[in-house]
C-alpha cells in the first residue's frame, strides 16, 4: 500500500520550508502519499501544535507516519525522535509536541532517536531539522526502513503538561486551550466530564458572561450570541453563531471557563 | 484512472480540520487523488464559496467529485447531498454553495441526500459533516459508489441568490460580489453584458472614481491607478496596478459598480 | 518515474486560482505528482518569489518541473518561457522570477518561448497565464513533450538584480533582502562572506542594536533578544529568540545589516 506521510509544523505557508521537507521525501520515496495536517500552528506554539496534532491522528488510516515539527530547540540539546505506537509512526522533536497524540493512542510505545547517517541529510543544519532530519527520517520509514535503524533506543519521551480541569461539588473550573480558525474557543473540559458533573441543567460561564446555552449544534445558538457546544474534539467549546468568539468575547488561551449547574 | 476528489471549505489552514477530512479520504479510497480549491473562503460565507466552487470547477477533468463545505447549519435541518451531472460530482450541504457551480454545467442534474450509514462514518457529530459525513460519501463515490446508493432522491436543491446586474439605455448597473487575494473588486456584470451593451467608448465608475479605463492586461493600466478588466472569470473587475484595489478605493462586496457611454 | 511539477505563485490559497492550475495540470498529466512551493508570496513580489524559489529547487528531486508565477505583466510584452538545466525544468514568466533558481544550478540553460498552441490552452486570457499557459505547459512536459516543442528558441533570459554584500577592511555591509514567516530577517551576507572575512570576534549590528551575537543554534540565543545566524539558506539571518525579529528591531528588507571585528 502506498505510504502516507502527515505534515505538521509552524513553518507557514509562504516561504517554501514546508515544500522544501516534501522535495527530500520526494527524492527518498517517491511513492509516499503526503498530506497537510497544518503548516499554520503559531510560530513556536507547541501546545497548540500538540492538540492539533492529537485530534487529527486518529482520523488518519494505520501505519500512517506523522512528523510535527514546532521546535524551538532545534539545534540544542533536544533529541529528534521516531516513536512507533501499535497504530501509527510519529516523527519529530523530543519537546512534547508528539506527547498527547501518543499517549491518546492508548498503547505502549518505543523510541527511538534519530542518529545514524544514513537517515538524516549528509550536512545536517542546525536550524532546519524538518528538512535536514525529521524529513529524510520519515522517507526512509515510509519505503522499508524500521524505526529501530535511526538510532539508539530512547525509554520515555518528554510530557506535556496540559492544564487539567478541576471538578468540585460547586462546579467545573477550566480554562480556553485552543482558539481556533472560526475563534471558537475550545477548553479543556471533555464531553466525559460534563456527563459526570451532570447530565443536565449545566450553565456555562466565560468572562463576565454567564448563562451561555449548551447545545448541539451550531445553528441552535442565538444569531451573534456565545454558545456551547462538545465539538468535534471531544470538548467543550465556547462559540459565537456566525460570529467570532474570541473576538466578541476577548477571551482566549487561559481564560477561565466554569460549568455550574442552573441555579446554582 | 484514479479519482479526482477537490476540498473547498472555509477551515482555514491552521487547525488540521481540512487535514483531517483528508484523513478520512484516504482510509476509504487509497487511491483517490485530493486537490484543494480552497480552505480559506471567508467563515460562513456561503456565497463567496459558491463563487469559487463555480470559477474552478469548469477546469477539473469530467468525474472529478467536488466536495464543497462552508456550513453554518451543521447539524440543523438542512440536507448533506450529493449532486450528479453529466460532467461531474458534488457533495456537500444543500444551502446554496453547490447550486452556482452545478447551474454553470449547462444540463440536468440529479440529487440524493446522505442518509445511508455505510456511506457516513459510524458516528455523525453535529459539528464537523465535513469529517462524518462529506469526506465518508465522497471517498465512497471515488471508489465506485453510485451517486444512488447515498440515499433517497431530492428533486431540486436550494438556489443560492446573487445580485443580478441591470442593463437600461443609461447604462449597466452592477456591484462588487467578490474580492479576491489581491484586492481586485470582482463585479457581477459579464463580459456578455458588455457586449450586449456597446462594444466601444465605455466609461466604468466606482465609487467616486469614474472613466475608469477598460484595459485588455493588467500591465495596460498607468502605475497605482485604477484599471477595468474582463477577469479570468469572464466578468468585469476592477483593479489597481500593481496594488490593492479595494484599499485603495475604499470598496467592498456590494459597492456599486456603473458602466455608461462615454460622454453620456 | 512519476513527473513531479511544483507550483509557486503569489496567487494566496483564498481564489482557488492556484486549485485550478493543478485541475487544468490533472486534465493533462494525470500521473503527475504536484507539489506546492508557495502561493503566499507577497503580492507581485517578482524578488520574493525568486529568492524563495531558488531556496527550494536544489531539494527536489532531479528532472522536476517549476512552475513559477508571479507576474505584475501578465498579458503584455514579457514572454512565457520554458527554461531547461541539467538538473530540472523551469515554467513561468520571464521577468526575472526563475533566474536565480536557474543560475544557483551553476552549468548552462537553454530557453524556449511558450508559443505553440498545443501547450497552451485554447483561449489563452490575457490575466491569468498561470491557469492558461504555464500551467497547460508544466503538464504537457510532464507526459512527454521536450521544452524544445513549446515554441522559438530564445538565448538569453531577463535577469534578476539582487542587492550585493560589500565587502571592505572596515567590515561586511548588506541589507536584509527577505523577511520569513517567522519575521526572521534573512540578509544578502552569505557565509561564504563571513568565512573571507574573519573566523571569529565577528560584530553584528542592525538598525540601532549593534553586537548582535553570532550563534549557531537559535537556541543559544538569549530569550527575547536578537541573535545572528547562518540560517537554511546559507546566508546570515537576523532573528529573535522565541520571537518576531521584524517587529522587534522594525526592521524590513532593505535594512542595511552590517558585520565589523568585535573591538573595532
Amino acid at each position: 500500500m502506498q505510504p502516507l506521510i502527515t505534515l505538521l509544523t509552524d513553518f507557514g505557508m509562504a516561504d517554501g520550508y514546508a515544500g522544501i521537507m516534501k522535495g527530500v521525501i520526494c527524492g527518498i520515496a517517491p511513492s509516499a502519499r503526503i498530506v497537510d495536517i497544518s503548516h499554520q500552528v503559531a510560530a513556536q506554539d507547541v501546545r497548540g501544535g500538540a492538540l492539533v496534532l492529537r485530534s487529527a491522528v486518529p482520523f488518519f488510516p494505520r501505519g500512517s507516519i506523522h512528523v510535527a515539527v514546532v521546535d524551538p530547540g532545534v539545534g540544542s540539546a533536544r533529541a529528534p525522535i521516531v516513536i512507533a505506537t501499535d497504530a501509527a509512526i510519529f516523527v519529530g522533536p523530543d519537546n512534547g509536541l508528539l506527547a498527547p497524540a501518543v499517549a491518546a493512542q492508548g498503547g505502549p510505545y518505543r523510541c527511538w532517536r534519530i542518529e545514524n547517517p544514513p537517515y538524516r541529510r549528509a550536512a545536517v543544519s542546525r536550524t532546519f531539522h524538518g528538512r535536514d532530519v525529521f524529513a529524510p527520517a520519515a522517507a526512509h520509514l515510509a519505503v522499508g526502513a524500521r524505526p529501530e535503524d535511526v538510532g539508539p533506543r530512547q525509554e520515555t519521551i518528554e510530557p506535556l503538561t496540559l492544564p487539567q480541569s478541576q471538578c468540585s461539588a460547586a462546579g467545573l473550573r477550566g480554562e480556553v486551550i485552543y482558539v481556533d480558525h472560526f475563534g471558537n474557543l475550545i477548553s479543556n473540559i471533555s464531553a466525559d466530564d460534563l456527563k459526570s458533573f451532570a447530565t443536565a441543567g449545566l450553565s456555562v460561564s466565560i468572562n463576565d458572561v454567564s448563562d451561555v446555552p449548551l447545545v448541539s449544534a451550531y445553528a441552535q445558538g442565538a444569531p451573534s450570541a456565545a454558545l456551547a457546544i462538545i465539538n468535534s474534539w471531544g470538548l467543550l467549546e465556547i462559540a459565537v453563531r456566525d460570529g467570532n468568539a474570541a473576538r466578541h468575547l476577548g477571551a482566549s488561551a487561559g481564560t477561565p471557563v466554569t460549568v455550574t449547574r442552573s441555579g446554582s
